[in-house]
């Protein structure tokens, strides 16, 4: 042993990144689940498991190869230099991506405009990469907003300026005012990040007039629009409204899909479109997703061919529609949602300060309280009332959300809904939360 | 169509990477291979695919889908849940991963250290990306250099410092050197990155008495070594050294890993050993894979663990050794590397200023010629010889190399290795480049 010599490090000399709350953030609530095992958790945002089927992995990937050989006319060769072999760096289930999002989302986009990412977490990496060009780019974002957005812009030290979010999704004329004094700054606005469909970690929507009028802003403005929706096909039994994609007629819009909740997790294969036409420096005209290939190629070289073999077999099985494949992930969604709300409802309908938002559709339920929810709260609601949810203070970049919390429904059952709500229930009866009737016949009126 | 307001792009707006020779390189030669696609090539680094079988990625998913739940005793749930859920950021054959580098490499470590990657590429970029905390941060690298390190310095804006590789693998009063330097100029030096064995391009390797040199350079100097090793096990047959991980007794080596060569590129799986302490701000004590580990979050979230099981079955199987696994690619790799080494000695033999190294192990050789080697070359070569390989200017950050060229030995078949040095041939013999004897029996002796 020479420790005295040992090569040891402190965070003060790597990267900002790894102290800046967002990615520290997304640890501490990944440690609060470990250390509580037995909670009842309202906090991740995961699918649910009990669809979820090792057996449907294998079938995925054999359907997958056969659609090789027996449509394509492969060799068996082939397939197996297709499956097993580095390839094409953009992907190679681009065509049913393209497909898909035609069937399901009413996207027509060429598939050369698809790059295959691992995760969508990946895409919006690299389309963050490719914006930051210097010190002047900065982002936009709806706020509160999903804590992988905030970390991927700290990753390439990108300042995330906080939109509004408001009732409507976005507030359009606060959008406009960000824009504005960040080019008096000098600052260059180059995009502006979106959920429009039951957005994490708010719930909210956005309407078709809201989607139109934002599409407007960001030609005015010249900015491009992210539009990310992993959970569009989750609705609450309405249909879907249009993506913002879908109504893009000036190629503003660069979509961030995912496969993690339509599909599996497990896979990590999401995607982006990006059929912006690009110039480089020799004059030639290309597009953007071979930009974000390049830098897709310094980062992950490509996405795993198995992986997304998985997700193109399960596209080619149910003839390209999620929509009709996640029947009953929608049903059980739908149910949890209406459950958590009536809950909430019958709970603390008569207290004081405590309110909530009824989304059409997705995993997350916004509660407001009238104490601070923070980190400590957690803890405390954790060990003393075994029920695990998330402080949505996290997801805003400055200060915000410190009187809310992120309920998600979407892995328990019925029962753990409601031993979850009773659970949280006695929490909040042990910060004085109790319905408002009681305390006014106890004590009268406050002055 | 509203062109006129589409939101278009110059690379100009975007980040610099984009056009920054590494990553333009390896989209050029991917290109000329797209397009001849007849031509024999020497210019892939890909591992051999006679021997890639679709069924065993299904036969490695059941073994470590029966490890789990045999061995560990996972219930059906809890099987499903590992595979095809969101999981452990560092990833899910930590163990396996730790007990594969102890049996093949002499690599003792803890698990936790060991962070599963897509592809080592990712682990390269996770490295970067945490060492580049500030403007001053640089990287020395051995010269000339895989592409791929090049390119994930760009994409963190590190510059990268090149270290003479020489006949020992690297030149360490040159490393000594660009270290005193770049503290001259202000920088910090924060790692050297090194392919100890086989180099890519180079084909060269270190001695064990370089290997002992050079960590005791990293120590006085206090920098990390970052230790590429992905053809360690492709060795001539005489076994492999110790890599420099299994010396290192200060932690001053951070080991990457791929198992694109070993196990299939498909699944995309690498992992960094990263068993460095780190503190951070609050004073705690870390590792530093779990510093790499919230970066990977914002970046890809967690490895596929369809991918990761695909590896682990493989593992499994082999009893961890994919040295015992790899004898049949282990021949393939040292009789090609023995045919192109006398194919090019019966061609060239006699060719004044023609030269080539003879690497022990490995998938490269390099070769010299008194011409100039460089994109325009390989295009012709392309177009009216049919053979493709690799200029090794790519290799060099800044000149250097432009009068080399790499081939690559790892997938051609031996009729196909033949033709292919034939075709180098005729297209030497353009230039000039006949055997020696023949225009001194011509035109007598230059002056």
């Amino acid at each position: 042993m020479r420790d005295a010599q040992a090569a040891d490090l402190a965070t003060a000399d790597l990267h900002g990144s790894l102290e800046d709350p967002a990615l520290t953030s997304m640890n501490f609530l990944n440690e609060v689940t470990g250390r509580y095992p037995d909670a009842l958790s309202f906090a991740p945002g995961r699918p649910v498991e009990q669809f979820f089927d090792v057996e449907s992995v294998h079938r995925h990937l054999r359907t997958f190869s056969n659609h090789l050989s027996d449509e394509l006319g492969y060799s068996e060769e082939e397939v197996r230099r297709t499956l097993c072999q580095y390839g094409r760096t953009k992907g190679i289930v681009h065509r049913l991506v393209a497909r898909h999002v035609s069937r399901d989302e009413g996207i027509e986009v060429d598939p050369e405009s698809v790059v295959v990412t691992v995760g969508c977490q990946e895409a919006i990496f690299l389309v963050l990469r490719a914006l930051r060009a210097d010190e002047r780019d900065v982002l936009l974002s709806v706020s509160p907003v999903y804590v992988g957005l905030t970390g991927a812009a700290r990753l390439v030290d990108m300042p995330v300026l906080p939109v509004s979010s408001g009732a409507a999704g976005i507030d359009l004329d606060d959008l406009a005012a960000q824009i504005r004094g960040a080019r008096q700054r000098g600052e260059r606005p180059r995009a502006c990040y979106v959920m429009p469909d039951f957005a994490n970690p708010s719930g909210a929507s956005m309407d078709v007039a809201t989607r139109r009028a934002l599409l407007e802003v960001a030609e005015r403005e010249d900015i491009l629009l992210l539009e990310d929706n992993p959970y569009g096909l989750f609705h609450g039994g309405e249909g879907t409204l249009p993506t913002l994609k879908a109504l893009d007629i000036s190629r503003r819009v660069v979509y961030l899909g995912s496969f993690a909740k339509t599909v599996l997790p497990g896979a990590r294969v999401g995607y982006a479109v990006a059929d912006q036409r690009v110039t480089d420096a020799q004059g030639e005209l290309g597009l953007f997703a071979d930009q974000l290939s390049k830098i897709k190629s310094m980062v992950t070289v490509n996405t795993s061919p198995i992986a997304q073999a998985v997700v193109g077999g399960a596209l080619l099985e149910n003839d390209y529609s999620l929509d009709l494949a996640n029947t009953r992930e929608q049903e059980t969604y739908r149910r949890n949602l209406r459950q958590v709300v009536d809950g909430l409802e019958a709970r603390f309908g008569d207290c004081l300060g405590v309110a909530w938002n009824s989304p059409a559709g997705g995993f997350f339920v916004c509660v407001t309280v009238p104490f601070t929810v923070d980190d400590d709260l957690l803890e405390l609601s954790a060990r003393r009332h075994g029920v695990l949810w998330t402080p949505m203070c996290h997801f805003y970049s400055g200060s915000g959300g410190t009187n809310e919390l992120r309920l998600s429904v979407s892995s328990l059952t019925g029962e753990q809904i409601e031993e979850g709500l009773d659970r949280l229930a006695a929490l909040f009866a042990e910060l004085g939360c109790i319905p408002a009737m009681k305390p006014m016949q106890a004590g009268g009126r406050a002055p």
